[in-house]
């Protein structure tokens, strides 16, 4: 699936979050997803909270592994560590870089830098384990 | 802090989530959090999204941590891992039952396990290192 | 498996590192894996090294799964996490206390607390989870 | 700290585990370090224990700490992650690549990509964060 196949995807069956994320890179490696970052993400002191970072990660990593393997829904996340770096750039977008390291019959493994769009320090980074269902 | 002090904490200075979150026990080890759970948390399925989840642990051990040293606003995590081990049951809440492992001077560590309100196997398992500014 | 068909079980397979450990408890929810300290675990300063205490917990976790589903010499740790919280105790053993939180056909999740023998306060907590191979 | 200055100090403050390690590269992102492996790294099947890719984990991040600000030997891990994907190949040694994300006033945090020498597809990734004393 290519960005416009998935971000297709997303706005039909996570209606809820879509209007939030677009993919904006495929490539061999990996997946880029956008945040964009509206007064819902913010927590006091203008950061952007714990959880909208959090699933910015798990949707780039479920992207990078539906851009490999194609429309799985089911697929799911089963272990996920996140270490919080740096405090966002205010009024910018963030973006997610996924690289997926492995993808196996049953279990995929990737992890994700996030950045203030246009800083190269990082916010935030993620790995997250996902079991895909039998095929 | 009790649990009314903590519910009243959470309503003046996370006014966007705390309508969700309700502390429902506060102890020498640990606290609470029930996350009422509704149609912004589910995903195709009827399963709590992960994200929601996450926030259910971040808050908790964040409440746990105030009920001991006050209303400290500015506590950050900044390492956290979650396992999702389960499917939560249909149309409950979810709990979330925090111990505070460490509460030290600039660090504090906790872990969570998440629960289908009246359900004993855990959905979910989380542990969080928050950062406490100098006081 | 019981204590002593577990320890047994260490011996015959794990005969590198069997002689440090030994199970003390096994019950319905987990067990108690001992951890007898020596120089190979040491630090400067007289701590217990990381990859010492990541061996405990992972072993424990191990014992706890072959406590359940028999001597499965293959079942594999994929994911893990784990927060060293204080210095251990000088001179006596850490015990790992774990708890089995999902035991399921393909994959299980453990949690331990690290102990030093005596001390109530945690020096480490970790989560793994463990691909079960077919049967 | 350039890499010979870093296997120094390894050989001078940490003898037990410095013959099995040796730093060879140090860049500005970070560093690699290099696990010669052995016998006793080794598990049934001749795969490399968990305990000793968490060992060049750990240790790569230490030394990417090191090779910034110099001999700190009071740095200590606080929070550690790690994935096991793969099977290491048999017979050659471990890479660790370790980029290191953070490196604040009293906090840390590096990523370690671990392959076998020769290999694409990793064997295990990892995330730390260390606490940094005082200076």
């Amino acid at each position: 699936m290519d960005a416009a196949a998935l971000n297709a995807f997303l706005t039909a069956e996570f209606p809820q979050v879509a209007p939030d994320f677009s993919v904006t890179e495929v490539g061999p490696e990996g997946v880029v997803l956008r945040l964009a970052v509206g007064g819902t993400h913010l927590r006091p002191g203008g950061t952007v909270s714990g959880p909208s970072m959090f699933a910015l990660a798990d949707l780039a990593i479920y992207c990078a592994i539906l851009s490999r393997i194609g429309p799985v829904a089911l697929a799911v996340t089963t272990s996920a560590s996140i270490d919080f770096m740096r405090k966002p750039a205010a009024g910018v977008d963030l973006l997610g870089e996924c690289r997926l390291l492995k993808l196996g019959r049953s279990l995929a493994v990737g992890d994700v830098l996030i950045r203030s769009d246009g800083v190269e320090a990082p916010v935030a980074r993620s790995s997250m384990t996902y079991a895909i269902p039998p095929r």
